[in-house]
């Protein structure tokens, strides 16, 4: 009895703004460096930086300078978060409207990184989403603390689909669902992918994951054995949000291509050169990586099965 | 379509052996104090030393001093891992007949673990279990690299398979599949357990996995999807076989029982005494432990799901 698994899966890297979003602010020419490593990995979708208020996060200030220098890079999908209008008609106008706006699913965590409550947020989809689409691009909705706030506790399952319905009638093209404190487990993922994708049939629905219990691996093996393709994850498993106690690190692109590919679901990716980026990564930000994969170094190394 | 998994499983906490066996040894009393802690988690099976050389595992050589003890702990069902015949013979006299023989079914990491090939140590699976069996126990083979080893690359299924099928034949009761350096992955897990199941009808097969490349928990998943129930883990997430380069942390033992208790799958141990059990073990270790849910403390408690 195999594991149902789709033959493919399309990852986004979000090291470049969930990952560096927390550090000290690195130099612009790093970034690009880094980009490049991660470019170099294979993978297709980069969500590339955010344009938030540079005073609440300073080590993405530069977001205009970084997406000055896409053009490096033909053939990749970037995007950028924004948490608001101010910040997509900056993304507009520096040249790239593929939008992620991340929309709280909680009041508390709403407050806290949007300084609204979530229906407010969710209203503002209309407008941004028709901004990306006037200048070209697409608005995809995260829906944070989709699973559990920091502040208001467990989401209601309701709740959540309520708040997907309504981003994708005022006219998100996709939804991601955010397990900002990486609390969910894998009957929750299952549970929730079921009931959004009832609510908004014929819309993708991704899932951005985070592995500060240790599930996070897990939640991807569950996700994608219900047909969920859309899966984003950080070289290195850098990240949290700086707006979550309790958050930590994403879950690790390292580790999901070698999950992945070893269970023979193609990701696109080369791992030598993922691991390559996380080497790339931890030198910028000069300290070590929650990566297991990463971490355990060259003694670690990936055994590809005999067959 | 909810996953599919099972009501209930059944976990070892194998910390006490696996998890300390590469440290410095502790006192015998610092080790019953572990012991406490670990049996108040709720779990009905520990795996609670090794009868091995005390040369080569200095941290065990009080075995019989803390078989001694476990009268404290009636309703437990102890046992200890022995590399061979000599160790059996040493469980037995301290009073402990349920034994789990390790057998590699590699040479490499057999001659490295135990100085002799695979087939020789599987041969010696007859007089173990015909020892345990005659002083009222039970004989498990637990099949180490049985997926990869550091030394000669990825075990053929084939021949993992055949391993456990001699071990059975030989007289063991029943099997746990050894992940030793932490390299499998789902697809994987699935196809081997599959594959031994097949071989060897109405044997228990269990799993013994590592994290050492972060898919532990994953592993975990796709292995009570198809119905393994036994499943070792470590508070803490301790551990790493000293003959095995590469190898690192155990799964740990409250990320487990967060995950499936939140997916839905009793477990039967209280999530909250396994994370006091981490912290004695800390503690007694004298450094941090790999358990993300662990590490991350307080702020990342578990939230329980509304329903």
């Amino acid at each position: 009895m195999p594991l149902h698994l789709p033959p493919a899966v399309d990852l986004r890297e979000v090291g470049l703004r969930d990952g560096l979003q927390l550090e000290a602010p690195l130099p612009t020419a790093t970034k690009l460096e880094i980009l490049d490593a991660v470019v170099a990995t294979g993978v297709r979708r980069v969500e590339v930086t955010s344009f938030v208020s540079p005073t609440a996060v300073p080590a993405l200030a530069d977001a205009e300078q970084v997406v000055a220098e896409l053009g490096r890079w033909p053939g990749v999908a970037f995007s950028a978060l924004v948490a608001g209008f101010g910040g997509a008609r900056r993304a507009v106008a520096a040249g790239l409207p593929h939008l992620e706006y991340v929309v709280s699913a909680s009041d508390g965590h709403s407050r806290a990184n949007a300084r609204r409550t979530s229906d407010e947020a969710v209203a503002a989809t209309r407008d941004i989403a028709a901004l990306a689409h006037d200048a070209g691009g697409r608005c995809e909705a995260i829906i944070a603390v989709a699973w559990d706030c920091p502040f208001d506790g467990p989401t209601p399952v309701a709740r959540t689909v309520d708040v997907a319905r309504r981003a994708v009638d005022l006219g998100a093209d996709q939804l991601c669902l955010g397990d900002t404190i990486g609390s969910t487990v894998p009957g929750r993922v299952v549970e929730l992918v079921d009931a959004v994708r009832d609510a908004c049939p014929g819309v993708d629905v991704g899932v951005h994951l985070h592995n500060s219990r240790g599930a996070g691996l897990a939640c991807v093996l569950a996700a994608v054995q219900v047909g969920v393709t859309s899966i984003d994850a950080a070289v290195g498993g850098l990240g949290g949000c700086p707006f979550a106690p309790g958050a930590s690190g994403n879950i690790a692109t390292e580790e999901v291509v070698h999950m992945l590919e070893g269970s023979g679901v193609r990701t696109g990716l080369d791992l030598d050169r993922v691991l390559a980026a996380a080497a790339v990564v931890e030198r910028a930000v000069g300290h070590g990586l929650p990566s297991n994969l990463h971490r355990a170094g060259g003694a670690a190394r990936p055994i590809t099965p005999a067959g």
